[in-house]
């Protein structure tokens, strides 16, 4: 009881800080004078009390947090931020707390799974909020991928212990997580504003291109429009998104690293990179072949620009759409969502498996095979030469058994409730990988608007599964977690 | 190649022994007078013929096989005795080399797919070889997954290595296998004859007993009937199938102590026992009161009759049919097709993860997240009180792996060609875990036959793959396999 009462403190501070979030869309409603303005500061305040009544009233029960408790904090920090952030869509749209939860979890997951239409016409600065908490979101992701799940070791992830970013290697655990997440904030703000500056150049006006690049460099996937990326029809923006969704799909701490070497050496030597990279050149090519072969498009071209925007998009977790690739045969669509599901790098904003994962995978693979063979040889598996511990093969194997049967149970959930299978099925995929659009009523030409209640509410426990790794969310339901 | 012709010299000898089982449909053509005598009579000898030739002229290179030449012969065996088996068929009906290649590997893996109608108006003596075909096949599984496996270390089953029954451990190694399958193949058919006389004591024909027990017991569901099970309409016969599927799908290492000991208690005492007891109780019960509850039938005995007969025929792999469930709301059918990759006791003739699998997986998912809390505490896991073997987790996870990885890698080759995501899904289930029926154009109210031959090929090989347990297959496709 203690320990929520300590993890209760720490959440009071973050709504505080969270409550700063509530400045951008009270800017862009003083700006834009679009009458929501009463809205956001009411939000602001709001979110800044809840914060505060929460801290003092948990203020005896400080302390430094143990291991254990970073489980409870993790899940609740994401549970509570999507809570409060539903007030200003709550104040200002005809909508449910369940459709806006939805929403406010999508976009802190960075899901980008919508169920709103009309976007369009939506008021800026609810149109930015939205957009703010897919960046927001992707920050604490960051925080999550290179600091805390290591520290906690979930699924395998603690290979990357060793791997923060050099100078700062050395200090104390609390302060070195700060330093680390500053250093890669750093980075992400960097890339966001060149994201913004390079979508203005290719045509996009400051508001749209502000709104997509925070949707871009965090893998969120939002957007300004119902159709989102297609209504802009601008193979130069489509071009300038590809960059910076990959951008976003690798290791920040290898974006800071090429940084502070001046050299693009460190992507080369990471293998993630490498898998990232070839992964989706291959498949871009052969998929661009395979519809172009199929007749689907006239010209070659035009399959080579919707397959490169729309696959990169849907592996990289980004979700952004150009157009309704649910009509292209279903090979096409149903890889963009496999890919969802391996491509993006540890360290970044993406979700899913995660390249390193997989690569240690395969590689696993087949030193089974010829363990079959060699029964006594065990060489170990290794990435870029480094050995890789059994005990992260294993969690790594447990971990990718646990994510396989989340998609088998929250299927399930889904049709049991009456759901046909193709979107079940797909919706679970998009959700867990936190990728956004899947297939049939959930597809790139629809949003997740037409699904009922129960559903809703089984999705954004998808995304929350996914975000947090399904190991961190699942303990919270085992009894030994709750025993002294 | 001195390998490969030791391997032929087997395969010789096999297709001679083999070439006995054709007397089966020779006797009933006798008695029918169907005017299929010659037709088995010429393949007899065409079988004897071709490995009466394979064995001379491979006389030279008799040898003891080594292990890694066992993987080649067991692929070849299922290959080879598929081929062969197609001559009755394709001199007597008008179907292509691949549909009738599919049909012999369907009966061969157990998986009792098929793409033949007019069942109900064929000559028994082919009906017959059909289901002689499961008999058979399933006497290599019995082989196969007691003996040849677990010395081959495939996916963990060195656990069973320890356990052929008693009487028996000390002796030489092929003598123990002869002696073992023996042993089994005794208890096979003593539960077979059984089976046929319930079967005829409840109501069917001779002909009709006898097929269908051959299908019960090898877990094949080959039915002389377009509409299965469903074509006789007695609750008393699928009663009587159901108790025989049940212990089909159970280790018949079990069934032989049972019969040793006099005595209930191994049962008991077998955790797969129990796991496969348990799941098919509570999935009956839950999925009748779900179709009860949702007004699907009036009466729920017609409810608990269906389910428990299709269920039960699902989840143990056999895949007798005796309505069309595809009707039903989709949860309780895409339930059926998950337990049956989940529910088959080593052991038996059923196929998939298998019980014993699943068990350790469960438990193994549980110890990871212990671990997350305790990092240092490493508990084994244990099944009925006995550790597991951590290097027997690591391959049991790693067959897992490669088993999802299989049903993707085959939906995709399917999907590509163009057949929709719930037939290729479904197909590539039923095929891999040798159960039979999918959903969508492969359902139970339909067959195999409109699928393209390459589909059918692909198919095939997945049919093969399962029963092969996936590593012992894909083994052959590596390059280090064939390295000297
Ligand atoms: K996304
Ligand atoms: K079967």
């Amino acid at each position: 009881m203690h320990a929520l009462l300590s993890v209760a403190h720490i959440l009071g501070r973050l709504l505080m800080v969270f409550s700063i979030a509530y400045v951008m869309p009270i800017v862009c409603a003083l700006i834009y004078r679009d009458g929501t303005l009463l809205t956001f500061i009411v939000s602001l305040l709001a979110c800044l009390l809840a914060g505060g009544v929460l801290t003092l009233a948990t203020q005896a029960y400080q302390r430094e947090l143990k291991a254990r408790d970073g489980f409870i904090l993790v899940a609740l920090a994401w549970i509570l931020m999507s809570s409060i952030a539903t007030v200003p869509l709550l104040l200002h749209q005809p909508m449910s707390f369940t459709d806006a939860f939805f929403e406010t979890m999508s976009g802190l997951t960075t899901t980008g799974a919508t169920v709103m239409v009309g976007l369009d016409t939506l008021e800026p600065s609810v149109n930015l909020w939205r957009h703010a908490l897919n960046w927001l979101g992707g920050m604490g992701i960051i925080v999550l991928a290179v600091a805390i799940l290591p520290m906690l070791g979930v699924g395998g992830m603690q290979l990357f212990r060793a791997e923060v970013p050099g100078p700062i290697k050395d200090a104390k655990l609390t302060a070195r997580i700060a330093d680390t997440a500053a250093v890669l904030w750093g980075v992400y703000f960097m890339m966001t504003l060149a994201c913004a500056l390079s979508l203005r150049w290719t045509g996009m006006g400051w508001f749209d291109a502000i709104c997509h690049a925070f949707a871009a460099l965090s893998l969120g996937g939002f957007s300004t429009r119902d159709a989102s990326v297609g209504a802009f029809d601008s193979p130069a923006i489509e071009a300038v998104l590809i960059v910076f969704m990959v951008l976003a799909a690798l290791n920040f701490a290898t974006h800071f690293t090429v940084w502070r070497e001046r050299s693009l050496r460190p992507y080369w030597r990471d293998a993630e990179v490498r898998g990232v990279l070839a992964v989706l050149f291959l498949s871009c090519l052969g998929c661009t072949v395979y519809l172009w072969w199929g007749g689907v498009y006239d010209s070659f071209w035009t399959v080579l620009r919707h397959v490169s925007f729309n696959l990169t998009s849907i592996a990289t977790d980004c979700g952004f759409v150009s157009t309704d690739y649910a009509l292209w045969p279903i090979f096409v669509p149903f890889w963009m969502l496999f890919l969802s599901s391996i491509t993006a790098s540890s360290g970044s904003t993406g979700a899913g498996i995660k390249m390193i994962r997989t690569l240690i995978l395969v590689r696993q693979s087949g030193r089974e095979l010829t363990r079959l063979l060699h029964p006594n040889l065990a060489a170990p598996v290794t990435i870029s030469g480094i050995p890789i511990p059994n005990r992260v093969v294993v969690a790594i194997l447990g971990f990718i058994f646990l994510y396989f049967m989340s998609i088998v149970a929250m299927t399930f959930l889904l049709i049991l409730g009456g759901l046909d299978f193709i979107s079940a099925f797909t919706a679970v995929i998009a959700c867990i990988n936190n990728a956004g659009p899947g297939l049939g009523l959930v597809g790139p030409a629809t949003n997740y608007g037409s699904l009922s209640d129960y559903e809703i509410w089984v999705l954004s426990f998808t995304m929350l599964l996914g975000r947090l790794e399904v190991f961190s969310l699942l303990i919270l339901f085992t009894p030994q977690f709750w025993r002294k």
